[in-house]
């Protein structure tokens, strides 16, 4: 199989831009998976688009006899959907010190957020200008945990496809629906109208968190890790809540309060 | 006042010496804390050993007729407490990209925790092998959030005074206290003797974390990021404890994991 072992192969720049320009990603409607996991679950979904093995990776999993189980398909071979680059190369492709040695640019999905809303029960993320990729990431993951249908996000929010996002959510960005709304307000405005009840966590909040019974249409609303939700966007909630804390603690990290929020209400359903 | 412009000056290598190696704060027992908040609760626990200011954020701040809090007393300024740094080197001694231009050389604070475990209360978090220093940050900010009274480490757990630890702790650094175990497993026996109860999330967990009566004398187990509690560990505690997982979802990240059983033995016990 031919090697490419050029830092200004074609392909090779597209990647690095992939990694590190959210534009980039957003124009070819692509981005980059690292690791075999995430790599194997893009494949089962039909959303990898190409394939790329380190030298020693190709190396390794050849001697083993097993490729990836994706890979095993003859016609991906032949359909040329994998490629090996040098490791030097696979370097300077890869957003990790270490990488794993394997990685796919990868289709976006694409979800219908729309039908989902008209469902009996459903549960929502709704995220205001989150800026930390990790916090993101850990958002969704721990959102697939919760059982929530789909994350709303502002447009202020950190690129999905930040590499550092994929990583985090630890392949819950192929499982959770989500989408970037043009408008947040109008979106809320618009949840509210059908009937979905908005949750916010805010430091003004009466009730506790854990006292409260979430009705079967309910929407958990958090803002950004430094200001927390704009006033405007506070102000579409129609229920703030409290997250007790002790100490001389102003706030939790935003990840963490999502996620005590997520999983009350997955609860109390 | 004096100002360092030379990045090869001695304090100026020391405060590089603490931010990148562990064995330097352990050395010295004081490590950097960066940031206002930070440096100024560092002060009014009289654990500042000096502080450095950039040249802008010293002029800024003269400008408004305040410098932190802590300085205002003049013996501060006096005794030296505080030197002035070129902003080009107080770059090189910041970890972050877009330094405030304050950081502090912070005793590392002594807890007895012997004392403590004597309580009629007693509410732990034991952390084996913990990694992420940003994980390892926010599980401290949620531990002083939830009320627990110290945190306890394995030797294997990423150092306390990485600057990124600090960082995430958004000040609980300086209120929760907490230890490394020179002998993890013999720490656990020794919690267990003295009928501290040990709570473990584990993947063999039959009792959801929610629906467990916390006993007043409790310590929730947090394993390794990516391989969770070592067997020996994990054998150690009385009761495992399950997180329930919606969709593929194999784990939830360490620090939301902490986090929900922390809040969760919080309200019950």
């Amino acid at each position: 199989m031919e090697v490419i072992t050029s830092s200004t192969n074609a392909q090779i720049k597209h990647i690095k831009e992939l990694q590190s320009k959210a534009r980039a990603r957003r124009e070819s409607g692509s981005f980059v998976a690292e690791g075999r996991k995430l790599v194997e679950e893009a494949c089962g979904l039909g959303l990898a688009q190409q394939i790329y093995l380190s030298e020693s990776y190709a190396r390794e999993e050849d001697r083993a006899g097993n490729l990836a189980g994706c890979l095993e398909a003859k016609e991906a071979k032949e359909a040329g959907l994998v490629r090996v680059v040098a490791d030097t190369v696979f370097k300077t492709i890869s957003d990790t010190q270490t990488p794993q040695g394997i990685l796919a640019v990868v289709r976006q999905p694409v979800y219908s957020i729309e039908e989902l809303l008209e469902r009996e029960t459903v549960r929502l993320l709704l995220l205001e200008d989150i800026r930390d990729p990790g916090n993101l990431g850990t958002m969704l993951r721990t959102a697939e945990g919760a059982g929530i249908d789909a994350v709303l996000m502002s447009q202020g929010t950190v690129d999905y496809y930040n590499p550092k996002v994929v990583r985090a959510t630890m392949g819950s960005i192929f499982r959770v629906p989500f989408a970037y709304a043009a408008d947040f307000l109008k979106l809320l405005q618009t949840l509210k109208q059908k009937g979905i009840h908005l949750f916010a966590a805010h430091l003004a909040g009466k009730a506790c968190y854990d006292e409260i019974t979430y009705p079967s249409r309910a929407a958990v609303l958090i803002g950004n890790e430094a200001n927390g939700l704009t006033d405007e966007a506070a102000g579409e909630a129609d229920c703030y809540v409290k997250i007790p804390m002790a100490g001389k603690v102003e706030s939790l990290n935003a990840a963490v309060a999502a996620a005590l929020l997520m999983y009350q209400m997955r609860r109390k359903g």
